[in-house]
């Protein structure tokens, strides 16, 4: 196998950024090894004034954009910036200059995802978004390849861990204000937590997911958060031997896709009920394939870095097979 | 996006091959619609005298392998055959011919894998085998792309459905024998049931995951059946919460991987003490990743089918890109 290399830009070194750079560093030769192709981190664009964390790296720090985006050199540019109007702006020049691009923002996909998918294969590039939900778990390669020959006809899952863990610490007695302000301490709260418990997180999410498994048009999304759950709700539910838990569902019908996000009381064979703190869930049901399940870490520093890294390698060894 | 054919020429047309058969003809619209690719059938090795179902495929039924592995215009050779001999010596020509192949075959990827990948990439042809692990569970795609970039710690998995089938009929007071028959009726027991039950089945797909996830050479490899659980110990693990469940193992530590297939007793609180029936699933630990947990159907026509298609589509589409 012959080496091969390829340059990141990266956008951004936040909570995943600075995971994606340790990650990066403490794998790359294995990955080298193994697939065939030398990551190497170029520029890297930090905010103004933000302090930057030692890294083990040559790689050059900017308070400018334009350093990543127009550098030449770069292969793949990486966007964990987040929000929307910022990041498109990046994703969208990233792609006119003939970057493949890797991004973990599903507020970006959620609305404006179709045009840049578009702009991405009129340019020939990738664009990979396995970051972008559930963290770690596949589930965007397990809907839009291992899937791939099957016909999806729901999906549900729950996709917002700081709602679950909110929703498991209720279960322990804890008032929802004490069960929030104890997420944002552990950091996987959305910096705005409405994000989360309101569903819209869960909902950007959702809609991804369900552009990849159907052809559908979405027909109708209806979201509710968890603010009205109240302790009693769940403390009912529990005596009954059953759990409530913020369950997105996307199912299709003749008319098209229906998406729904709202607080579901579930019995405890369901797989769903033992989803706990700040997991994630997933279950996808085939036509073919009966109901498959996916669990795992939905949110943090390395899970999601581990997710963005894989489409990293993913592109950049497919490059190497077009040489 | 412009359409663009591929050919499939298919070798064995039993319970998977003719479920393959019929879920391409359900799904080939689609697939042409949403993948960019038309999926064609050739030619169809199948067993001399054989009873061949009515499909409503142009394909010509052959007992000839040479028809489907020297047939110029296939682009693609699927394997499901089984078996290690004939197989083998099918998807070698194949290759040196030049062809993709996609295999269920986890005994021939087991015992000459290495030499078939290695005959692969010098051939510059794709060897696709999600089929040949754990049925539907795209988990092969998920070791070998989706933690890519992270360094897997260990793989825990139930990984035949007739050994688990049998446990949990004997949970429910039947005797091994009256449980292994029932296996065979519900027709997911593997030909020859020593297979399953002594777990060489197991063996052989824990390999194929441990080759994926560790760089390391398999040091040991210990492999106990179920033959010698009896009722009475399952009871016994009942009485005290737990369930005994057919385990395969795999670790990595400084000298190198150990495999270990046995009956291991699992309090309930362990995810895969819930696998119940012909389930298949499969815990990965990532060094990034953390915990990650996949369930779903491990065997069957259609499921097996499914993870066959979604290898074939996922080649096609490549192909595709190279033009």
């Amino acid at each position: 196998m012959s080496a091969r290399r390829a340059r990141i830009g990266l956008l951004g070194c936040g909570v995943v950024g600075s995971g994606f750079v340790e990650l990066l560093a403490r794998e790359r030769d294995r990955i080298a090894a193994r697939h065939g192709v030398t990551l190497d981190l170029g520029r890297i664009l930090i905010r103004d004034g933000e302090k930057v964390r030692t890294h083990s790296t040559p790689a050059i720090f900017t308070t400018n954009a334009l350093d990543v985006l127009d550098d030449c050199n770069c292969d793949v540019v990486v966007e964990l910036v987040g929000g929307v109007d910022c990041a498109g702006a990046y994703v969208r020049r990233a792609i006119r200059n003939g970057r493949d691009v890797v991004t973990a923002n599903k507020a970006l996909l959620a609305t404006t995802g179709r045009e840049l998918f578009d702009d991405a294969n009129r340019r020939g590039v990738a664009l990979g978004f396995e970051a972008s939900v559930c963290g770690a778990i596949p589930i965007i390669s397990a809907l839009g390849r291992g899937l791939a020959g099957d016909s999806v006809t729901s999906i549900r899952g729950i996709l917002n861990g700081t709602s679950n863990y909110i929703l498991s610490r209720m279960e322990d007695g804890m008032a929802f204000d004490d069960a929030l302000r104890r997420a944002q301490e552990c950091g996987f709260a959305e910096a705005d937590p409405s994000m989360d418990v309101d569903g819209v997180d869960a909902a950007q999410k959702l809609r991804i997911l369900a552009s990849l498994a159907f052809d559908d048009e979405i027909v109708s999304a209806e979201v509710v958060g968890i603010r009205g759950v109240s302790r009693e709700s769940i403390a009912r539910a529990r005596s009954e031997g059953c759990v409530i838990r913020h369950v997105a569902t996307a199912t299709r019908s003749a008319g098209g896709v229906t998406l729904r996000v709202e607080p579901i009381v579930l019995t405890n064979t369901d797989p769903l009920a033992r989803v706990r703190d700040e997991q994630n869930a997933v279950v996808v049901n085939g036509r073919a394939a009966g109901e498959l399940l996916f669990f795992g870490r939905g949110a943090g520093s390395m899970p999601t870095a581990a997710a963005v890294l894989s489409d990293v390698i993913d592109i950049a060894t497919k490059r190497r097979a077009d040489l």
